[in-house]
């Protein structure tokens, strides 16, 4: 065996959403654990990915297809020389990592946080600075212990909203004060809006339009068009920093699927045009209704998003291996979201990107157990 | 402007090859630049696709489809258990720097470089040693030179072969007498197997079957299946690192495009079964032959490649970004592919994975501007 790996491997592990996927279908369990929905992508895009097929199948500009970048400036209203396409949101946020901070700066983010940000954030060799949100009966900002965080080295500001997993949304005014405190400090802000489509009560603000100075905002079609395997994401940048990020990303996987890309561009459009979107929220506003209240029925503190397909909900003494064997669902406990701070006791996400009979067959396994467990 | 991007985003700049594609198009040009082809992928991996889309849509495991990593085991001859699927070999290469060296360590490479190599090493922290080839009718490599490199901070050798861009391909005994020095200084070897089936004399040796214990190897589907655009790659590893590697590559892009994960899946055994890479290289020497004949017919020299779809000529006095505008024809500087040393004098790249009469026509553009010059 040679020398050995380089000691940044300790970075490598199994995701727990992996994990969970992989135990829940060795226990056939329900899985409600990793954010991937049952329902297949809309017809639309699987035509459209058909059609390019046999068309668009070498590489394309890292920067991305012209035309994706066209319909995402159309769609986000933003100018297409902004924007960048990655694979993945996870790609845009890695490329970001990479050209925002380094060795002896540090990166300002919420905790609970989605888990990538971290390793990332350590892989450029930066250092995450994780402030705690609030919970109450409900999941709360606090801006004061986000001011404490931020010091001579901070560079950036990453947060999430729609919010996984607290599905949260910044209000607008929380926005703005976070805008003034990265003015103040002279702070980039990454602002990873994958759900940007998936609210249940007002829309959220882009965070771009306070602060289009110094806003990345990160994209990914994966969660807008329900097909998480396309890994196609992307980055709306501040002006003139768009190829730069392009520059980066050409490092790591040179450029995203050619044929998905063009199926996005041409989705894109329709999506908006035919109230995808909507159509989308309505049903997932019932599916998270029909989660909660269960849970709710089982005396199970819920806490109701705003937004995402996860809900957060205290199940105390309850253990997410223990139950994808014996109660067959998968659920991902708090605690993987925390990395400096406990999680609170007994919390759980539960994803309802999933079939309604899936999610009551999920209810009634849930049911049974925890009653047998009383 | 907040106070800056990190100055690693040095590493960020459009590369030669996007540059002259986008100059090509620009111009009219005939593009003998990026290595992509001018055919379609083979119907079996288009059939296949349109039948993964719909089916296949949601993320995979970062270490890939099951059944494409089974398909890649049966077809390498490896077990499936050490084989990882990556977003292109680039985001392979990406994955093992991360992998393998960091600040302090030094990686050893061959010069002329591919492209990628060294801001992957930089990103990484590490610092590449390029040991130059030698050319004089041929290329050769020189492995007193090799030896020379390598010091106590040396943590890995990088080598391409079949190479882009020299076309040759390291003989057995080369490749033995590395493995030899690798073993010495304790190092690991990443092996860019990209052009893996495409040679036109002796097929190469995997370099992995003399020290399956220390080598990855790096392959492509984009390169065997002329789908460039696909991003599926992969890497073969020693025994037991198949996770950790795959736990790196979470982090860039989490994982390959799902649906051309299962397409490739079924078309890897359907192109060996078919010879679908046997007709790919009788067809590739015959374009190698037409565009070396006609360039040796202007008396250009030309160091006929061993495998690869690229060709390296010497065009004493002409200079790229000229050749695109004036003579409509893209041609690769070999300056581009050189960091340490300088280039041979007047040595360019063509790639001939493009269709004979795109080769006719770019001999003919070239002929007339070289006569006019003289
Ligand atoms: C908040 C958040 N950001 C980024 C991602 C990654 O998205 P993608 O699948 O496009 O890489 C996810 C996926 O779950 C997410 O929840
Ligand atoms: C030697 C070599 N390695 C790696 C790559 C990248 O391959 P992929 O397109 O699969 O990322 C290329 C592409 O030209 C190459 O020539």
């Amino acid at each position: 065996m040679p020398a050995g790996l380089h000691p940044r491997t300790h970075l490598s592990k199994e995701s727990i959403f992996s994990r969970m996927s992989r135990l829940a279908q060795q226990f056939g369990a329900v899985n409600l654990g990793q954010g991937f929905p049952s329902n297949p992508p809309p017809a639309f895009l699987l035509e459209a990915a058909r059609r390019a097929i046999g068309v668009v199948d070498q590489y394309t500009p890292p920067i991305g297809l012209p035309r994706l970048r066209e319909a995402l400036a159309e769609d986000l209203q933003v100018a297409p020389e902004n924007v960048v396409v990655t694979a993945g949101a996870t790609e845009a946020l890695h490329a970001l990592a990479e050209a925002l901070y380094g060795p002896g700066d540090e990166v300002v983010m919420f905790e609970p946080y989605f888990d990538v940000y971290i390793p990332q954030a350590r892989l450029a060799g930066a250092t995450p600075v994780l402030v705690p949100m609030r919970l109450e009966d409900r999941w709360q900002v606090d801006l004061s212990a986000l001011e404490a965080a931020i010091t001579p080295r901070t560079k950036a500001i990453l947060l999430n909203s729609p919010y996984n997993p607290t599905g949260s949304i910044f209000s607008h005014e929380d926005l703005e004060r976070i805008v003034a405190l990265a003015r103040q400090h002279d702070l980039w802000i990454v602002s990873d809006e994958v759900y940007d489509e998936l609210y249940f009560e007002e829309a959220p603000t882009p965070l771009r339009q306070l602060a289009p100075e110094r806003t990345f905002t990160v994209g990914s079609a994966g969660k807008r068009l329900e097909a998480t395997g396309y890994r196609v994401g992307w980055i709306v940048t501040p002006p003139a920093l768009a190829p730069l990020v392009a520059g980066m990303r050409q490092w790591s996987s040179f450029c995203s699927a050619a044929p998905l890309q063009a199926a996005v561009a041409e989705a894109l459009p329709v999506a908006r045009r035919e109230g995808f979107y909507s159509a989308l929220r309505s049903s997932y506003r019932s599916r998270r209704d029909l989660l909660a209240r269960g849970l709710e029925g089982m005396g199970i503190q819920v806490f109701l998003p705003q937004g995402t397909y996860f809900l957060t909900a205290k199940f105390p003494g309850i253990e997410a291996e223990t139950l994808v064997r014996e109660a067959r669902v998968a659920i991902i406990p708090g605690a993987a979201f925390y990395a400096d701070h406990p999680a609170p006791e007994g919390l759980f996400r539960l994803a309802f990107c999933k079939k309604p009979d899936e999610i009551e067959l999920a209810l009634e396994r849930l049911e049974r157990y925890i009653s047998v467990k009383r």
